[in-house]
């Protein structure tokens, strides 16, 4: 099991790494979570620099992909060779985006005819391109997933551990990265959120 | 305005960079967040690399300190030529720790008449340190706070802002980074465990 996170110049730290933070509380054999760059090294809006785990070119055969977001998304959108390289296919794998990386599942055509996530930010690009957006934190149909609000990246890194290894998988996961005194009531509601989403 | 996060090998992705992409909401010249670390790059947990934008002498000056966590907390204290190498001076400094970042600060005796809040894999060896542990997300006294749960470094973090630039400013923080659809809730939640621990 890869799951491959998309993490471009520019990128917002929570967005990524909370994903990967979350997706690494899983402990099965050949369970991989990379962050996966368009070169060898990005650095995100604020400056931090990160080594790549893996090539856009490896997420088309990873078996989830997680579209992270940044500062830089529409210079990304707008740049054939680099949109070009990044190829999805959600009856095959899981995908889900995050904030801004919504803008990147609607220019690849991959929520035209289902309702979406993002930020508050982002909300008027992902409208223009012609998408339905949800004022919610997550929304899923079937392999496609998208979360808005950097923290909503929990939810996003649960779903998929939910769809991949079960609820409980998942509320583990989440019960750890949890504040202390607050872990149940974080479960719960992460959880209300995914739950309907998942196939029956 | 310096705030450095106290990030060495092993660390927590979350502790972290949650704490490092909420401080950067404030847009005030001279206000500059840096990944501290006491080696040039350091790998995280999850074999994350990130490029060190400050060093662990820096962190004397720095007018906040953040003590990030991660899975060799237990090897920092236990060597002498690292541990004398974080200089922190509460009476001078804002100094915060996350999750097992509290044993440092336990270690460096910053801690040992104050209660602390730390993550529940941590706290046996917290304890044996002689500190007395909450079972609570965030407690800070005077200059010194502790987190506990890795999602509570979004706490930590908007304590430094409410101490520096006010409780507008750290509501504002938190508010962009809450899932969407969960803002207020968000806010209000984290609020409550900041405003009892300020300075009247």
């Amino acid at each position: 099991m890869h799951i491959a996170i998309l993490t471009f110049q520019g990128f917002n730290e929570l967005d990524s790494l909370i994903a990967l933070g979350v997706l690494n509380r899983v402990k099965e054999p050949g369970w991989r979570v990379t962050l996966c760059c368009p070169e060898p090294q990005v650095t995100s809006m604020n400056g931090v620099t990160v080594h790549a785990q893996s090539t856009l070119e490896e997420a088309a055969s990873a078996d989830a992909v997680l579209v992270g977001s940044g500062i830089r998304t529409r210079d990304i959108v707008a740049t054939p060779g680099l949109l070009s390289r990044i190829r999805l296919d959600p009856a095959k794998q899981l995908v889900g985006a995050q904030c801004s990386g919504t803008l990147i599942l609607a220019r690849l055509g991959l929520v035209s005819d289902i309702p979406a996530c993002t930020d508050l930010t982002t909300k008027p690009w992902v409208v223009e391109a012609g998408v339905q957006v949800l004022n919610q934190a997550f929304y899923a149909r079937g392999n496609l997933a998208t979360a808005g609000g950097c923290l909503a990246a929990s939810y996003l890194a649960a779903w998929v551990i939910a769809r991949t290894e079960g609820m409980d998988a998942a509320a583990a996961a989440l019960h750890y990265v949890a504040p202390v005194g607050e872990k149940d009531d974080f479960v719960a509601n992460a959880l209300r959120h995914i739950a309907p989403c998942l196939p029956a």
